[in-house]
């Protein structure tokens, strides 16, 4: 069985995600929303070491300044009593529908101001709250039509939110970094900044690209297919992997949320084995806290909640152990050799060598006998099997 | 019927397409390859302007220098008769077993090396031939399995091979740009840089980034799922939309190829829409080719072949004069502006106007009838109605 | 512009279509429900000749006699005044959390018994208004987990439960006959009868299968990828299309549910020219209602909500227009020969011959020309042209 | 480490996996064909029972008559020295061109008469080499464009062409059963029967329906996005699931054909829990042959085509060891329990009670505490996690 999580484990859960209360597209809730106090309370007990919110998760729409006083000095006071740190903050800028059309790039202006006034605010309770992460989903930024937008425009206005919330975090000196999250679709047709690639064009196109970064979700990844470890990797080469978001998916379809391994396990063995041990030779690693984003199942009353909360943590620590021998047994370092994997890090030209030097190198082209390089084994499947037995307990 | 093509529609070809002897994974080659110089010709004769290739579609793979001259100026000698021009050219880093895994990216440094010298040699071909593009598709730039690859390597090394073949473009002065051709897999598991936003990324943090845009393929980008004229205006916004690949694919499967409408014919005409008039408040423009990249399907003939390839054309003009006309209707302005379109490309601050100024202005949180905005009806169903009415020529 | 509709149409609406309140997994409701005597009166002013719903569209879940009574009598008298009928209803068995893990598969008996005895009394109620066709979809039915459902044990009751029903209507003598309709997953992770081939397998394993057909829908065939027109034709074949739900989708991601051609609009002109002008050489065809089950988008007022029930209805018709013109052109019938489209119905082994004889004739095998016959030209593209300019009204 | 295979676990081998030479789509062989006798030798020494083969993969299209006898006698020979034997025997009618637009459903009547006579003359030979089941995979039964085929013809030409081969079948004695092979694309853009169910709704319609049933294969239902273990569930419950093939693919594209368990680990899981230790509550098994359909990746050599082979066996038995465990822990039967599993068995209908008799029952309708019974708690993420840990090998 799993060891127990601590909070050197660093795992942080949304609060929106013990607390759903099942409402779906199809049915209405099986289950009333928790109270946050609780929640923090129960995942403190429960291993975990952060919660992160939206605004909306703690302080309902539309409170007045009076209510929301009163919320938050209850919710700070569980966060005293169990040592529980709010390590990220992010906006509700989906669910009422005046962002029916998103929010930074709503066609309507005055739902575009809403909304960044909305997220300015929270970013002041994020920075109270010392988080370090502020976390942007723009769920409702897109289109069901290609003609209902304008998408130079909808990039400018994506840019400009942006940039204006990095330009007040730099100001009021918070120490605070934005992360984005992308999904390609679900709740819109089609979501601006779809996948990491596209959140990462635009942010480099930022004047405040420096603070702004990442939050790639498992999930949202593969329901367009993709390779999530191949996506948080182009983030850390790139230097934005700021935060992640566990959870499970099984293959492209509706936005499921499951618990961490409880979609594409060997998938989630690989991620796990990135997140701690870095890449084979090196190179920029990810540091920050094990966040969880994740939908317990409308099937499961409070027990299940809690016993899903649990699941999460406890796959992860799995993996971890399972990734650390995978790395640490002589035959799969040997396995790595063979298979040309640590070969990769060596540079194509030597160092010192120019292209001029390389063109002029007949070994490397006209004398090169391409048919016996062609003939080379690279072992991948045995090293996939290796790292298979590995993630089963197996070795 | 569909208006003739001609020289001024800079429709173009890759050889491979109208030349491909249409073997598949799972049969045999059911019609010879063509001759590249009857291709020309032919397409020539179909209206097209220009043709491009992959080294080996017009050389063989392993021909000596003489035989390469001979071939090159066999083939010259049909683009002075037909005044078809060559405006792209490709290297073919993927059929040979040497590039199994890859070329710039292939664990076997010696592969790497042999690619890159592959390629610099067919930048001096693209140069003589008088391209403007060359474009580059890491087909096999990738893995099955997770443990195959050091991600971090294989990035830096792919960088490492794209500096390099654009400093020798730099150095010798060659009217070139290059142009990167995404595609999330097949035939490896998972390709890197999978989509257009991947690959801007990897992009922005080359050296010689100037000169390193980008070559979308519809149905690549289909393949993840992915909105494609959504892709290419991310790309015109970030100046990076370097030449085009048209063709049609039919939901989430393997890589059909299917000629340009053929896959999904209402994206198809929203495409066209923003290629022929731009976006609707103006912006970044593509002049460049259209150039199709397609494959006869096996079930045809050379008949078909050529039927197939003038279907692009055709097909291409029709949802061009559709386009044209859905912009000029005054009805369809109308319902720009009611859906509030337009009004995507006023600066959510305005002119002068600060972050300070907007959360003093009582009016935009404080005092908004939050309920009054939500209930704003934003008329895209009708929007989308009429773009679907012109697409069919029906007003 | 499209022809106006007229009860010869046979167009049917849901009432939870224009109805919806646009509550969705992300958001709040952005309209409120509408009235369903409204919906009545004013579907019949746009063209509709059908209503259908499920018992909980008209009357309240947990509603006692005296209001069901109260609130049906009104509903029936709107059907009175406008002429509109009820040509199907349906059982909601999946928004009320006792259905969470399904009705007829729930793992509780007790849920199993109260949705048998809720689909009952909503068979009397169809009965009542003068239905032809009951449908049941089982959303709730199935899985996130493999471990969560014996598999048997599911399909035992699955069948269990509409074998029930079905000879309940036998013995009523209701003139009703039972339609199922397929989902591949949402809100389940998986459900039961995935697609129109699993429904008909367990259709044909049912003692009362004769009255039970498919209701199959755009968009839950194409959300597997598969083709909805292929989809249709199999149930058509196999004497089982006993009613239709059209709408749209856009490639495989979550229920998407656009109106009628705003997802693949040429699969949808495929749909309609089976639909409209059967099989090219004749066979078993559809003569029911032409019912959408869309929602109109989140962003839509009720002005949008109306624009986009004519708008389904506007596509089919333009649709209709096209697919005759289609059928009628000279060049297409003689495409059509070309291709051996029409050969397709002659069967393999001519009338009175046996497989000893087909053994026998050498032409067939041993003196064939294979390479001959292999070089036959199809001229499938030629004629998917032809269908596509006809489908834009460019011939 | 597993298990070593032994003949007692049935594994069988496609002469095609192994045989394979990794030409792709887009690339050319990097192997050799391999010698059918050589394979048959080395599967033996790995711990393989059984092998298959389509025609072509032992004897190569076109032979004569005298190159025919020649190859088989040596090829019986190896079986006859290694005690390996044939248990499946598949006709090759993709490959060679004449296929191109099918063979039982091409538009061409002769291509499907020759088929019909190639697929016999393999019947002979399944038979005579003492196979039980014969596959049937129409790879090239389908159409790329709607418009290129009459369904309601090619539904009945492709019933017409299994029945003509299963009443020779009969009329022979042989003891062979015709397993049908699902595919939902590729090489075609759409297949006939994409799905287990879908050929189950064909077969149900044969007038031999009673010997044929199904082979599926668990990349191509997971192609479709579908669930494997509930589509051989479905084949099971239906009494059709006469055979398997054993791969994997990760998520929805082209056919990866990857080693089983290198796809949906935790899906592998699950599908041989239930072909090891059937459904939780008993009813039909499965007792054939657990045959692969993999490809040995393109970038291996001959180490790595073998090292895959025994891949597959290893992990096999792996889950079978972890699906023995899972099933026998006390914690996981109680889980049963609490989550209804088992519940699931019990009629709906007590055994007697009519469905007057429920509708007599107030308790289970009129008196029901609704909001009581859709509390409870199913425990199922809970259930999920215990499978999760068994499969890991962590309990």
């Amino acid at each position: 069985m799993a060891a127990q999580p601590t909070r050197a484990d660093k795992f942080s859960f949304g609060l929106w995600t013990v607390g759903w209360n099942a409402q779906d597209q199809f049915g209405s809730a099986s289950r009333p929303w928790l109270d946050p106090v609780e929640s923090v309370h129960k995942l403190a007990e429960l291993g975990a070491a952060h919660v992160t919110f939206h605004d909306d998760d703690v302080v309902p729409f539309g409170s007045d300044d009076a209510e929301r006083d009163k919320i938050l000095s209850r919710f700070k006071g569980a966060l005293d009593e169990t040592g529980i740190t709010v390590e990220m903050v992010t906006t509700n800028t989906f669910s009422h529908p005046i962002f029916k059309d998103g929010a930074f790039t709503s066609n309507d202006r005055r739902v575009r101001r809403y909304g960044l006034r909305k997220v300015v605010r929270n970013v002041d309770l994020a920075a109270e709250l010392g988080a370090d992460t502020f976390v942007m989903w723009g769920g409702r930024e897109g289109a069901e039509y290609d003609s209902a937008k304008d998408l130079n425009a909808a990039h400018d206005r994506y840019a400009e939110g942006i940039d204006t919330v990095a330009a007040y975090i730099k100001e009021k000196g918070y120490g605070l970094r934005i992360a984005l999250e992308p999904k390609p679709n679900e709740p819109r047709g089609d979501i601006l900044l779809p996948t990491i690639g596209h959140a990462i064009a635009l942010i480099d196109r930022l004047e405040h690209s420096d603070i702004v970064g990442l939050n790639p979700e498992v999930g949202h990844e593969q329901m367009a297919g993709l390779n999530y470890t191949q996506g948080i990797a182009l983030a850390l080469w790139a230097g934005k992997l700021f935060h992640i978001d566990l959870n499970g998916q099984k293959s492209i379809k509706y936005d499921q949320d499951l618990v961490f391994g409880h979609g594409d396990l060997f998938s989630a063995f690989a991620t796990v084995d990135l997140l701690e041990n870095g890449f084979p030779s090196g190179g920029p690693t990810y540091d920050g806290p094990r966040h969880f984003d994740y939908k317990p199942s409308r099937t499961e009353d409070f027990q299940g909640v809690w016993d899903s909360a649990s699941a999460n943590m406890a796959t992860y620590l799995l993996l971890k152990e399972r990734a650390q021998a995978f790395r640490a047994d002589p035959e799969v370092q040997a396995a790595f050799e063979e298979s040309g994997v640590l070969e990769l890090a060596q540079p194509t030209l030597a160092a010192g060598e120019t292209l001029a030097d390389l063109l002029a190198d007949r070994s490397a082209y006209e004398d090169l006998d391409v048919d016996a390089v062609a003939e080379r084994g690279f072992g991948f499947v045995r090293l996939n099997q290796l790292a298979l037995e590995h993630a089963l307990g197996a070795r």
